[in-house]
């Protein structure tokens, strides 16, 4: 006979998950209810109004998709990109890589804008790149790289998309909560996140986001998406106002549990969320450089919610990971891509990021180096 | 502020989800580790096992998508179904017809073998259409028709599909768990289900199986799938033997439920399992009939774990589902397609499937019809 699971205990300061506070842990094993239920309904009519909050944006069309941010990326891809159509795909990390090999499995072609591992897209070549591929409709981006702890400006991005008369599509699985983010001021077309990073929700939502032009594009499709779980027009049908018409059944107590984490960034307040990641960041900078280690990305590009750090010669990093795990319970990332081996990705994402666990993370790095 | 959103207190005896026992809401409450600790991966394997015994299988591709039911329509379809490939859809309910749907999204073409709601599929029907079709390579069905609260013989429908060639796709999100199912003895090349009808778990989750004629096929396709997040050759990276390689990010919560929900089939026995809800079924519609009501599937093809009660004539069907909600908490289904406001549908099913629901329902209905 298998035995019920009990997971170790752990402190989660890696790309992701992150800590789940034990009231949205709490929230989701409320009991399952039905995804009809008139109580139920008027719960996504908050979580949409709340995500509307945390994307700073009003648009309508702002709900989660009942799968994980990958998904999220899929859900933003399949709706936006036709065959045929020409796709910038800015890549300075595995996460736009990702978007490229979507976009020609739905029959785009991608045309890379690349920037090495470490750096932030340049809008310049964003621009270059619309100028040579006129028919170009869509630029996508990453706005806080997960697989280096870069952030890009895509603001500047959706400024350069739009002047050639493209849309931008915004991967902001490990920025919304963590950096200031503004859909609308920014005028961002389509957003999707995760709920796995600085919103402290266990994974398995993608909260996404479109405005009115990349719904218009959405509408305007001369083939329906080869999804059908992810078809925004039936989606909309779902979660849009009005009656609700049944697509598929909702992930009930993952729902549960990202209303609650929603409330508690409410309650925080998402400036002031922002500013303890930057805080918390400052101060873990300030230990890792006192050890004598230094921040693989720069100053004015780190994200504040992940940071690399760079492995110092002659370190085996995987052991010093290995060690952080098995004696003190910490589990941070691995570099990915071009920088295996190379780096720590190290998260203070959500609720995770506090005093605590930045003193702890910089206790256990010192004795693990230590030998 | 938003405040912390309590769920009403419900019987949940509509068409899924089911009531979840405490012991797997609270298994879903235990801290979220990341997906790539070693204690994570242990559980996974472990849920793999106990995924192979529910579906009674030696399948090695055998894992939950991570994503309700209809993305385990979608990844079974998006896999196995090749642009221009022609694919034969029983159609006898409203996921037939959503089948039907996702083949066409994927550049198939879909063949529909039709009954009326309410029958079972025809083998005769499929043979006749292969006969027709003789390029067909995959025949799709549903084996337990949510909408309609039918059993169809997926075992002759897989003879037929074989002895033309063609592999066979099975609809199982309401009949694991709750009826016989036997992939191996009965030869289904792929096989999906939900884990929010009989395994008393959450929804968010697809298990999924799929045999080695079924990976052939997908390993010799000549266009790569258009879903990243469901093809099956990257998420046999992630779930397959040896070492995980990075994929999505596993909603880890939701595995936790699934894992519990699975060490209790376990516990129970599937069979117990099968027999209880044919036997509490069988308690049901006595009561029913006593009632002087009468269940609109004949008995030859009546799901257990599914009842669809007839609406007597007069009778305003949506007023009785709305006072057993509000009087008594309980939930029922409406009918769906064809045959909404003709039917109800209840739901017995999983740990829902239980005397005191059974008496409690009858009770319910005996004073709603009252007046």
């Amino acid at each position: 006979m298998t035995r019920s699971f009990t997971p170790p205990a752990r402190v989660l300061l890696g790309p992701g998950p992150s800590d789940v506070p034990a009231r949205v842990l709490l929230a989701m094993a409320r009991p399952t209810i039905g995804h009809l239920d008139p109580a139920f309904i008027a719960m996504m009519e908050e979580v949409k109004a709340l995500l509307q909050y945390a994307f700073q944006t009003r648009n309508g069309a702002t709900f989660p998709i009942s799968a994980p941010g990958s998904a999220g990326m899929e859900a933003c891809l399949a709706n936006l990109v036709e065959p045929g159509e020409v796709v910038v795909v800015c890549r300075n990390g595995v996460f736009g890589g990702r978007m490229g090999d979507l976009v020609g499995r739905l029959g785009g072609v991608p045309v890379f804008v690349d920037s090495p591992f470490g750096e932030a897209v340049d809008p310049d070549q964003v621009a270059s790149a619309l100028k040579a591929h006129k028919d170009a409709r869509l630029v996508a981006c990453v706005h806080a790289e997960t697989s280096t702890g870069v952030l890009s400006d895509v603001r500047a991005i959706a400024q350069v998309a739009h002047a050639h008369g493209a849309l931008v599509a915004v991967d902001a699985v490990t920025a919304l909560g963590g950096v200031p983010l503004a859909v609308d001021e920014w005028e961002l077309d389509a957003v999707y996140a995760g709920t796995q990073k600085c919103l402290s929700c266990p994974p398995g939502l993608a909260p996404l986001t479109f405005n009115e032009r990349a719904l218009a594009k959405v509408r305007a499709r001369s083939h329906k998406t080869a999804s059908w779980f992810l078809d925004l027009n039936l989606l909309m049908g779902y979660w849009g106002a009005g009656g609700r018409t049944y697509h598929h059944t909702a992930p009930i107590n993952m729902l549960y549990a990202l209303h609650e984490a929603l409330v508690m960034l409410e309650e925080e307040g998402l400036e002031a969320s922002w500013a303890r990641h930057r805080v918390m960041h400052e101060r873990f900078v300030a230990g890792i450089e006192a050890l004598g280690l230094d921040m693989a990305v720069a100053p004015a590009i780190r994200l504040p919610q992940l940071n690399s750090v760079s492995v110092p010669s002659g370190v085996d990093e995987a052991r010093v990971r290995r060690r952080l795990l098995e004696e003190w319970g910490i589990e941070i990332g691995a570099g990915l891509g071009e920088l295996a081996g190379r780096v720590w990705r190290i998260g203070l994402m959500g609720a995770g990021s506090n005093v605590r666990n930045v003193n702890l993370c910089l206790d256990a790095l010192r004795a693990a180096l230590a030998g």
